[in-house]
């Protein structure tokens, strides 16, 4: 079987993270990435709870800001990579301060950087992600900068993926599959 | 002709409750159950021009908060019954004071006992709910809260209608037809 | 070839300039309308980057209000029409100050004559709008009417429209395709 790249996308609520799972169990070696930190009760309560919903037997790397280097070393032990989410990996980056040698702001590139890993190993991936962007537009800055970064590295991923899928009050529907459009 | 259910999901001004009432024609004895309370005079007027679409011999159960309470006894004299909205009843169960018997705010439950409702009786149930969750999350621990609570009770409705019709700019995707993932 | 009304509908960084100007190719006379103004550096930074994608030999009309009045007197120049955006369009019209002979806020009544021109005349147009209601409903009554408002446009012209696209992370879904409901 070749490996196949999956964008979960969807709202809050809206089961992303179920269906990504269910995704996934189809791998023998699975690793989930989680990109949550604890920063609060709420966050905390959150991780725990999706850490209950996945089989025991199912790795778990956790890292908020550098996901290629904590990626890079542990891909070749696994068929099945479980990215969840991209949503929170962009909000943890686009707050970050730039250090000296990389600006962790500079999240598209990186993106193109993580999309590069998939490319090169063996492992399917199934990528969760928020759709921030149907909403009235914020009027605070950091949200409009927020919002226009995560769109740019979920169309990155979605341009890559072989699914496309959008999640709505639970149901999946896999928009590559609608999509017949000539010009894409 | 036996009953159906069906979610009619959609954002602000998306034509949910047009293509609701649409869906309501079919109905011999249709119960229209209004979640939302005139409150202010915004929403007085709206409430005033959802009432004016609709065919006068159509009946008019207003009950913002104990639906499973009111609808029971009246749920045997109708063949179908559009309740429009759950958006707003989740949002007057969230503001109300907890009392003595009972916490309104214990939504989830709720809304499974209205389904069990629709379950044991034989009356379509067309329901209509916003999608809040593809905005920017909002910082404000209500507003979350709020976008969680709605989209848990989505789910609920979603997991068990025959139908689950997302609506854009007034154009009707069903997308149980649609959704063709094996996971689900 | 007959003419088309294409509505290209999506959040904030989905694609939707790209997409509309990929169908604008296939025009040979292209008037692209920006409803835009540069009002700050960030959306001058915006236009620029837009118009920087489109081909030099594209006409370019600037016009933040007036779109009937703009449009009429070019309109038999061209095959085809790429209007960039309702979003903004209706944005300008409801911050402007009403005048003695008109007022700007009657966004609907405008938006009917502007899909009148269409109607009268040879060319294809394509035109872009953001969907702003799938968030959590803004607490600021300003933000609430812009939604209103801007829902009703959209449904007037995706009631007209030939193709209603859904971009999602870059992706396009005609739903006017996958809306087999008939109710509309």
């Amino acid at each position: 079987m070749s490996k196949r790249l999956t964008l979960v996308l969807g709202g809050v609520r809206a089961g992303k993270s179920r269906h990504a799972q269910a995704l996934a169990q189809a791998g023998q070696r699975v690793l989930v990435v989680a990109t949550s930190e604890a920063g609060d009760a709420e966050m905390a309560a959150r991780i725990q709870a999706h850490r209950a919903e996945r089989p025991a037997h199912w790795d778990t790397l956790e890292e908020p800001l550098d996901l290629v280097t904590a990626l890079a070393p542990r891909l070749p032990n696994y068929d099945t990579v479980l990215l969840d989410c991209l949503t929170l990996w962009v909000s943890n980056r686009l707050l970050s301060p730039p250090d000296a040698g990389q600006d962790p702001r500079d999240i598209s590139a990186e993106a193109h950087r993580l999309l590069r890993l998939y490319e090169q190993g063996d492992a399917s991936w199934i990528v969760v992600s928020n759709e921030v962007g149907l909403g009235v537009i914020p009027a605070n800055e950091l949200a409009r900068a927020y919002a226009d970064e995560l769109g740019r590295v979920n169309q990155v991923f979605a341009a890559a993926a072989d699914d496309v899928t959008v999640m709505f009050a639970g149901v999946p529907v896999n928009i590559n599959a609608l999509s017949s459009d000539g010009t894409r």
